[in-house]
């Protein structure tokens, strides 16, 4: 394959063909190092992996902090709020005055429960044929190990980088970034660059590479129903009212399963509609609705949309999930009681001009609104962010269109994936959009039991990032 | 106080009173043995220490089996799959071919979790002022301690005992007693008496001994959902449905929570309606709502009822009470995913002629006229008892109100407990009635952390019991 490429590309396959065990090594120890950032779990210990990392790799790294405690020195691991935050850096030495490209990733990786259902310990990292597998293999270390070796196989062979390339990796992703912009206001001058690349992008499974250009926004949420003092003898149930059905009452309220509709007045108000240019592109889109029902073991989709409304909701739509419900007695056999609390958890995935906290209080007014006091049933704001698409004319698209089309079999292009990530901070805090490409297929089980990546994927994400780290150059 | 009772009760007074330290060293031992039915704890072990102690006392006892597994020698403990029954009999010297009474125990205890919520160890048998703290304090290991103490203090004193006494103690009540019904068939002729003196009675908080006369009937249900194979991304809500939004949905057709309602198509159609006596007889019952209310810290009870009113629910309506629910994460933080499945447990209070089968059958029929396929949402039996009433008009009645008067400030005769035992299955196949009375205070904490029992009380209870022996006596 590699003969009918130009001679970039030729290069950049040797390189990076010859080197994948490295790669794959590297990966394993990132993922052999736990980092779940809901229990703060491992965090500075995986940034401390990943800077000596970085930096043998010939990237200028440093570990940046929001209040760094005196109690840390000579990089000493000690209990922080904040997980910290690696940075790191290459200067061009060839065009020192050219663009300059961020990649924006993250450390940190989501639980690994239900425990019982991983077929192997989640930080095992073992290889399987094609298949590296670990909590974090794809979701992010794989993304991170492509850029990282991208960069690090160019300075290797050539000794410098066509453009200037900066890193930062965070560890609080996956609990929503809730740190991230006083870490951008802060380092405001440090990340300043031309162009984000984001923490992930997802490939099909044809093979075609899907290039993401927006992300929704989330709100998480905690509701918690009081009711006894403690859990009560079920018997009482004709006198005490059960906290359980309360919150069942009150979740009711808030979306109609029927037809997948989000109840909540006014949640809808300051949806930003996609443009006509947006829905054409929606409409080129790929989906396998039946591979996609088979993969995850469902029989229709939510509210049986057509393929095309389909695509749209996955780019355009709100959610309200219920991530976590949890009352009473959850074990085998029969505990006969009135439970004292009830909580659930949820999510709404928001569009681009939704903003958490207004959308949170307009939750708030609407449960107030039913009837539901202060003190019956709490609603706590756990964390969100706001939503952002990158125009479909923002001016480095076509370069990575370009890039992607001379490693991959085809390129996608999406508005907007359906999952979220802080993009709109970057927009808002350094005035600079972002673009999603990577290595990770939808069926990688990412916050799932037995999380996988694909060494071949990752092999052909590692030549794109080169391949697109080059044609920077040509902008001055 | 002593000097002005009928010298049999000086008698029971002193006996009584001078073994106290006895009682509550023996209880702790049977406090400190686990005996957690639900997940199948030290069950046999609690059979053996409880029948050591009693046969100690003079009370010939043996274990009975449904089928004795040929693994268990000299009473070598085993993992079994139903809990031993402890049985044992005192014949009267003087008065064989007199009455016979059967005392009905358990000696399983309910889980002890939320275990943090407990100040102490659950099995410690802690003493602290007129308190012995622990599972099963109270339900039900100190009223088994009453009635045995009342047998081995009377042989002591006298070397007989006035009628004759039989011990059936279970070790399944907090699971809803599944095999009970096959022991009484299998042993009818062993159980064979004319009066039964259930588990527990209450005391209520002005020292009136409650003597109640019925029982509820229950009905144990799990409902789970079955959503994706696997717990998947919840950016992916777009597409996939939520077993936890189905799950709350089916609930909110069982149970209107607004005003306290089953909504299960013909769930009420069987149910035994009150006489005009019973009502007349709830009508004399007390009930301090205030207390009440102070006790389990709510506002105002389910509906709303009148004094009236709330001592009739407690004592002849249904419920359905959800004591278990869950779905998904349910730990610190946030973790964005769709659950795979989504839970609830489920008892349903029964009221006599309420068959749990049958009322199984309408939860099935009405949940799948709802739409909701066996696939997507699974109902599963767990386990049911009826409920029962024993009549005012009983011969033995007005003995137990007698005796108890000699004992407690006051005697209240109470239709029904709210709570549920297997008194059905007594009446069923033994043909016999029974009647409620122990040392148990509605606030012991019973099936929640910290429960406790008074030593007053137990004492008074003891004391009650050695009258009603010497009464039945009178019956020949």
């Amino acid at each position: 394959m590699t003969t009918t490429q130009p001679d970039s590309i030729v290069l950049s396959s040797s390189l990076v063909d010859e080197n994948m065990d490295e790669m794959i090594s590297d990966l394993q120890i990132l993922i052999r190092q736990p980092s779940v950032s809901a229990i703060n779990e491992g965090l500075e210990e995986c940034a401390l992996v990943l800077s000596n990392m970085m930096n043998k790799a010939g990237i200028k790294t440093e570990l940046l902090y929001l209040e760094k405690p005196s109690s840390i020195k000579n990089y000493q691991v000690s209990a922080l709020t904040v997980a910290p935050l690696v940075y790191g850096e290459v200067k061009s030495k060839s065009n020192p005055n050219g663009k300059t490209i961020l990649f924006y990733n993250h450390y940190d990786v989501q639980p690994v429960d239900p425990i019982d259902k991983w077929d192997e310990n989640p930080f095992s990292g073992k290889v399987e044929g094609n298949m590296v597998f670990g909590r974090g293999s794809s979701d992010d270390k794989g993304e991170i190990i492509t850029r990282l070796k991208a960069v690090e196989f160019l300075l290797k062979k050539t000794g410098d980088v066509p453009c200037n390339i900066k890193f930062l990796i965070e560890g609080e992703e996956e609990i929503g970034s809730p740190n991230l912009d006083k870490f951008l206001l802060k380092y405001a001058e440090k990340f300043k660059c031309d162009l984000v690349f984001w923490e992930s992008g997802y490939i099909d499974d044809k093979g075609r590479v899907i290039i993401s250009l927006g992300q929704k926004g989330i709100l998480n949420v905690e509701l918690k129903v009081n009711g006894p003092l403690r859990d009560v003898h079920s018997s009482l149930a004709v006198a005490i009212e059960n906290p359980a059905w309360v919150l069942v009452q009150a979740l009711s309220l808030l979306y109609d399963n029927n037809d997948g509709k989000i109840l909540i007045d006014g949640w809808f108000d300051d949806v930003q509609q996609p443009s006509e240019r947006e829905l054409k592109q929606i409409a080129k889109e790929f989906f396998d609705g039946d591979s996609f029902k088979k993969e995850y073991g469902i029989n229709t989709f939510v509210n049986d949309p057509s393929g095309f409304e389909q695509k749209k909701s996955l780019a355009t739509a709100p959610t309200c999930n219920i991530s976590g419900l949890f009352s009473g007695y959850a074990n085998e056999g029969v505990k006969t009681i009135i439970p004292s609390t009830a909580t659930a958890k949820i999510d709404f995935r928001l569009i681009p001009n939704m903003n958490p906290k207004t959308q949170f209080n307009k939750l708030v007014s609407y449960i107030r609104s039913k009837g539901y006091s202060e003190e019956q049933l709490e609603i706590s704001f756990i964390s969100g962010e706001p939503g952002y698409r990158t125009p479909l004319n923002n001016e480095y698209v076509d370069l990575v269109v370009d890039a992607a089309k001379k490693v991959f079999s085809d390129v996608i292009l999406n508005i907007s994936s359906p999952g979220t990530g802080p993009m709109y901070s970057f927009k808002n805090l350094l005035n600079v959009d972002s673009i999603c490409i990577g290595s990770t297929v939808l069926l990688n089980k990412m916050h799932s039991p037995n999380e996988f990546t694909n060494i071949d994927l990752l092999n052909k994400a590692t030549k794109c990032f080169i391949e697109i780290i080059r044609k920077m150059a040509q902008y001055k």
